[in-house]
């Protein structure tokens, strides 16, 4: 445990839901539900047991393609067919009462008005638990799906971010809180004053606007991002409240939790107005033993085509594939794709004397996110530690295989979160900026017109 | 009653869903839900409502913009402010079992695989019950939120539109209907024979795929069109499964019944594989007085400015502002906005002696589509008429008011349809194809692979 003063507070915790789990074979683990990718009620029930533990939010990733440049190993994994997420958390918005509902959606393949559009409609379903996951996308596969030969470059992607950023938010504020007075007697259904237009002119979008839904319960929904590079940690320290994120270490969390939020007065904004979560991938045990023995029960559960394939992603194209998968490493000539990371693995396994089946094993779980395999008590420790030192303000619970694993998390981990007093026992807001202590934001018109106001008399 | 001989079948009811209700002062009728296009507990009551009448389905048209043009009439009418409708779709999935689920989607402000996506996710959401209403859009307002200093011609925008809806329905072919086979023991999740990749590239597309959704459960969602132009009638000769129309007279609407018709054998398709349901305005009394009653108090609901606001826009640019609406209809110069629908509304307001506010009450109510004011029998006549007369193969209602309007459709009018042996008085299928007696299509390539063998056998 730390020596570091008690943080104050409570610590964040989403559910990060993926079709069968997070590992790459739980598809295959005896109590996942191997056809969940499509099946609403399978969703259902796992938003459900989210938010009787009282997490803030369920979160889903998204990609709009199929990776399917290796077909023959794609097709042992359930990666392939799910819901698309703002449909999906649509309907889980019925549901649920309090749970905020996170989608991903990229700038890089939609039009900001439809953005704009769909996420304050959500907010209206949900009754202000929507948040949106803000990312650029980084796959040729997803290009190729919409009229483009290549992905945009990456400045020119958070260039456009930026701008599509701009534009959503301020189609967001074009009513004002209060413009809808819908008076049946003097038949005024809104305050014609109270309607702004953006009239937004950048380089990637020109929008005129208005939004066609009013201002939204949470005034905007919550805005996340993912990207680590100095271009998203910049756009995330403008725009973001909240930034999901992958680390191995403490130290490496501690590092860029400062960073980060190092960058926000620049921008004249508070650090608890960006909260920080890092994934985390848990397994969990009655003992240290019992856990390590579920995680190696999921591991072999890998088929070799698809544990080849992750090497082969991982360092840009090491081909191991015609080479006895329990022998050694053979030592290969670099190819172009990855030297670094090449040399990295080769290394490794020479250190370690790893068989191919041993080295692509070293590398499936977590896909870079901090793995925990231990007791309830030990994860528990850890998420203190990390909280209180100030390498996070929360996680995102990748849960190994579903619906089990996040059962076990809700089960085990987080009474024992809550006995430290760490978590909440009860949800004291409605919304999800409520649950995650973020301001609702002012709308800009009736800020210049109290400013206004205020300079006139 | 007609004399033609007695026609088969049933005839399909959609419930056309509009805020507060398709007349245009419905929000202040007294018991329509004045805020109920921000109310998901009101779509949830409206939906359910037809789902107890054994509608086919419920339908949301839809526009990306707030067509603000003229605020001050703008702001006494509730067509600012609604949900987007695939979020609010498949939210409504959630608390219907049977009713099938149409969206009107733009090709002009979409992406294609987005709109596969989604369309195929609604499908599984609601078990197959999904439609999409296939719209080029046509107005500027929404142009201008999409970076376009002006919309698309006509021409070029059905281009478009055919691209589009060959993408989207080979997208949704991308995956056989058992490609999915998720067995745990071999390790296999799908068959790589049943993954197709579409590799589309036309003039306004280029679309690798595949579609990251299993093929849904409709095989292809269904596919609805509304455009009644030479191009449009063409498009869905070769595409849409339901058409959703505006008729005035059952002279106009057997006519358009038989061209469309007529152009299917064209494109090897069937008649009754192409539905056509004219739009139907309702107002339903005990006698023909009490209907008349009912329409008269909508109408002195409409405000002066938004009757003016009606004539211009039906006129093209006809300003009588400033004019006393209970005098007389002035003779003025013609605009340059639309010549003969000036001279034809100034010509009516002549002839038959109107005032300003006469001439404004003649045009308001249906917008074009039928409007019948009467008795649940002589309503249920008129639908019986066009029915058997071949002028529609059914009918989208479009309730004045909400959700009152829609509540005495039910109570009355489709009681009486029921009893005439013309409307289904239980569900029979599962899926809205099912309702509405449509096939599901088969997978391109597996029929190509079917027909391969029975070629080499």
């Amino acid at each position: 445990m730390s020596a570091a003063p008690r943080r104050a507070g409570q610590l964040s915790l989403g559910a990060f839901l993926m079709e069968t789990g997070h590992h790459i074979a739980a598809w295959r683990h005896p109590d996942a539900h191997a056809a969940g990718g499509l099946d609403f009620a399978h969703y259902a029930e796992l938003a459900q047991t989210a938010e009787r533990a009282k997490f803030d939010a369920v979160f889903f990733a998204d990609s709009v393609s199929v990776r399917d440049t290796h077909v023959p190993s794609l097709s042992r994994t359930a990666r392939a067919d799910h819901f698309e997420p703002i449909t999906l958390l649509s309907a889980l918005s019925v549901v649920t009462k309090h749970i905020g509902l996170i989608a991903t959606v990229s700038t890089s393949f939609n039009e900001p008005y439809n953005v704009a559009r769909k996420f304050a409609s959500l907010d209206y379903l949900s009754g202000g638990r929507s948040g949106w996951n803000l990312v650029t996308s980084s796959t040729e596969t997803e290009a190729h799906n919409f009229s483009l030969d290549k992905h945009l470059d990456h400045a020119l992607r958070y260039e456009r971010a930026k701008e599509f950023y701009d534009v959503v938010s301020g189609l967001w504020d074009s009513w004002e809180d209060d413009a809808f007075i819908r008076d049946k007697a003097s038949g005024l259904y809104f305050d014609p004053q109270k309607l702004h237009t953006l009239d937004y002119r950048g380089k990637h979008f020109k929008v005129r606007g208005p939004l066609n839904v009013a201002r939204s319960p949470q005034g905007w929904p919550v805005v996340v991002q993912a990207g680590a590079s100095e271009a998203g940690r910049e756009l995330a320290a403008q725009t973001a409240e909240v930034i999901f994120v992958a680390h191995q270490t403490l130290d490496e969390a501690r590092q860029f939790y400062r960073d980060v939020k190092g960058r926000l007065a620049r921008y004249g904004r508070r650090p608890e107005h960006l909260k920080i979560m890092p994934g985390i991938f848990p397994v969990i045990g009655r003992t240290q033993e019992e856990a390590q023995e579920k995680f190696d029960a999921l591991q072999a559960l890998i088929h070799p085509s698809v544990g080849l394939q992750l090497l082969a992603n991982m360092s840009g194209g090491l081909d191991l594939s015609q080479y006895p998968v329990d022998g050694p490493v053979p030592d290969l000539p670099e190819t172009n794709g990855g030297k670094s990371r090449q040399r990295l693995l080769l290394d490794l396994a020479r250190r370690d004397n790893l068989t191919i089946r041993d080295l692509y094993l070293r590398i499936a779980g977590a896909r870079g996110h901090q793995q925990v395999i231990g007791t309830p008590q030990s994860i528990a420790d850890q998420l203190q530690q990390w909280y209180e030192e100030e390498g996070a303000d929360g996680f995102n619970i990748m849960s190994p295989w579903l619906p089990g694993g996040l059962d076990e998390f809700v089960q085990y981990v987080v009474p024992e979160l809550q006995r430290r007093g760490l978590f909440r026992t009860e949800y004291t807001g409605r919304t999800l900026r409520e649950h995650l202590g973020l301001p609702r934001p002012a709308n800009r018109y009736a800020t210049q017109r109290e400013d206004a106001l205020r300079v006139a008399s």
